[in-house]
């Protein structure tokens, strides 16, 4: 098992990562407040995994109560969020109850979005199970629900107690599911780690084989990354926007066809070659480097053009993103591979152009 | 004009208190982040005091969007929380916005909360328009929504940039919800302000005249005792919950009734006579210093015995309290008046007799 240590002063807190994990219960204990924990899932996970850690809390004694989901993006929304207030309600949950969220990024979103607010806080505990959610939703604090008028929009920062990241739940995972992960985890390496950029172009096959120890380097140097530029930063106000490389080309992409068409790290694996084309327009990336980043994706298996919106269509789904401040589109591009740099005011002609390059 | 400053570090505020700040919007402009707000306010102070604040501040070249809510305790749930939430995306508020709640604590409370959750986090002002939302909702950074289930259960630790606190408008405000702010403020002394207390006796009445100048200092005064505590224990985690004195027996009452019956203050003043009888049963509180704190309430036009629920009733309803640690309960008595404690597994039979003593 690797650990690691996300340093945010009082509330800093352990990521164990490893093979199963979910039948070492024992790695939870410490982090409880009192032994009572609901655990959070949604009905494609719990079938799979919700028995093995109830099951394993419950024989060290510590009161298991369960709350199931709806599945899926579309019920990431007020009405499924209550569904968990309901049941903590009900239930009569003291706010040293620890919500421990069971599941890939919808419910780690709304898992600890719930944790945040039922009772002003309570404490709170993420078991991701996507590769997504392994690398990227489940550090860092964020956690929120859609809007009809904007996703991710009514949410809080709320940093979870422990992580227990077990790389042999990936097994089951869809292959698609599986690529949408590697789209965040080459983000790492393409915004500030080039070595381990490196490593994932050697050692791609690996992880899309599923080796167990492969997985847990990658999710580890994610999570590192991930770890680092959130504490520096912790809300969001300079360098954690960098994470965001791809994501205002993504957003635009994911709201443009309809939420759950494509899924976020396919609209991220776009988004970022929209990126790296405007770099190279800039003359920040060469034609050389913007093909290993293609030709990276393209061995996960993600996409690297996006529909045909039309760029007016794009552009005007990227005003609507949240990192626009007062009226101006701030992006995050390449200077080189390793180094993502925030730009604001593109030439409008160079953004258009690398759109088009992107529409194919 | 007075001006308290809580001390909460990188979250310092100040709250200003005074005479027609409503129409002083210079003293808004420099918490803005941008020159652009939303007022929140429901349909009975709106009418009253919306206009005022709005040009205002358009005056000063700020623009300015509104949110009239419906009024009530009844509306403080999900559904009148989207109503803002609609707004703020509708208009295309970006993070940066300032959220302004002009209202009593229901508004403050939803404003606060949706402030909080908007984006993860916007800029928020208070604007509280009666006594209670001015001695104790608008300081201290606590934000929430009631759930079927229980008051307050959803929530966040959410701190204003500014509170602006005019004591004029005040006099618009029905005599049975200003005397439910005294309930408050008296609350202030007994728990830790002798000097107060005695400040409170003999200037009741010009307070229940709402002579401007008394105003502004039982306000101030109240305030700063409640950033003090606060500033302790930002989270509520000790010296916070001394501030609950009544409570624990009040929100017994409030639910027992039905919300809505009995006003909050109204039901503190009950709450605090219970937790007075039971410290005299402890010993801690002499008949006389009882009587004082009787006749202070009676002055304000408080009530001081509450329905008669049946003890056993009472017992069940504190039982529910966000205040229950581990099935223990927990209350604030008096050692004295000027000085409140936390006990814990006081007497059965005392509970019970101090109860008994105030539904007649
Ligand atoms: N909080 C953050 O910082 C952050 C960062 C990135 C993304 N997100 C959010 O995360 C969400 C996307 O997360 P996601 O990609 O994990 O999607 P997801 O949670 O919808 O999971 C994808 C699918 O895989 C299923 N699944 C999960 N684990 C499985 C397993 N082990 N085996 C089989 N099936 C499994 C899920 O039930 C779902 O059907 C989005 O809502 C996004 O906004 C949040
Ligand atoms: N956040 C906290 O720390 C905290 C503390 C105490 C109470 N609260 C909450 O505050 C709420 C109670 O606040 P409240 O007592 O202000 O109730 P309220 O907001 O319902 O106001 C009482 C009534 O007076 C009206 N009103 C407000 N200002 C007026 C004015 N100037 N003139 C005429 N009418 C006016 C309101 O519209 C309402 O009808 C409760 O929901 C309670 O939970 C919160
Ligand atoms: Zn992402
Ligand atoms: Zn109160």
């Amino acid at each position: 098992m690797r650990t690691l240590n996300v340093a945010l002063g009082a509330r800093a807190y352990p990521i164990h990562i490893g093979g199963s994990l979910l039948d070492r219960p024992e790695l939870i204990l410490p982090h409880l407040k009192t032994r009572r924990v609901v655990i959070v899932t949604n009905d494609v996970v719990g079938p799979l995994y919700l028995e093995r850690l109830q099951s394993g809390l419950k024989a060290l004694d510590v009161g298991v109560g369960t709350v199931v989901l709806p599945d899926g993006e579309c019920h990431k929304d007020w009405q499924t969020l209550n569904l968990i207030f309901d049941a903590l309600l009900g239930d009569r949950c003291e706010r040293s109850t620890t919500l421990i969220a069971l599941g890939g990024g919808v419910v780690g979103d709304m898992g600890g979005f719930a944790a945040a607010c039922y009772q002003r806080g309570m404490p709170f505990i993420q078991v991701p199970t996507t590769l997504l959610a392994q690398v990227d939703s489940s550090v860092g604090g964020k956690t929120a629900i859609n809007h009809p008028l904007g996703k991710n929009m009514i949410g809080a920062f709320y940093q979870p107690r422990l992580v227990l990241a077990d790389t042999s739940v990936l097994n089951t995972l869809p292959p698609r599911e599986l690529a949408a992960g590697l789209a965040e985890v080459i983000k790492y390496g393409l915004i500030r780690d080039p070595e381990f950029l490196e490593w994932l172009e050697i050692n791609l096959d690996r992880l899309l084989e599923r080796e167990p120890e492969a997985l847990a380097f990658a999710i580890e140097r994610s999570c590192s990354n991930k770890a680092e530029v959130v504490a520096a930063d912790e809300t969001e106000q300079g360098e954690r926007a960098l994470l965001n490389l791809g994501h205002t080309f993504g957003h635009a992409i994911e709201a443009g066809l309809g939420y759950g068409v494509c899924l976020h790290g396919e609209a991220v694996a776009i988004g970022t070659m929209m990126a790296a084309e405007l770099s190279l327009r800039l003359g920040w990336l060469s034609a050389t480097e913007l093909a290993r980043i293609e030709s990276l994706f393209r061995r996960a298996g993600l996409p690297v053009t996006g529909p045909k919106l039309g760029v007016e269509r794009y552009l005007d789904l990227m005003s609507h993103d949240k990192k626009v401040e007062a009226g101006r589109l701030r992006l995050v591009l390449l200077r080189g591979l390793g180094k993502a740099v925030i730009h604001a005011d593109s030439p409008a002609a160079d953004l258009a152009a690398a759109i088009e390059a992107r529409c194919a």
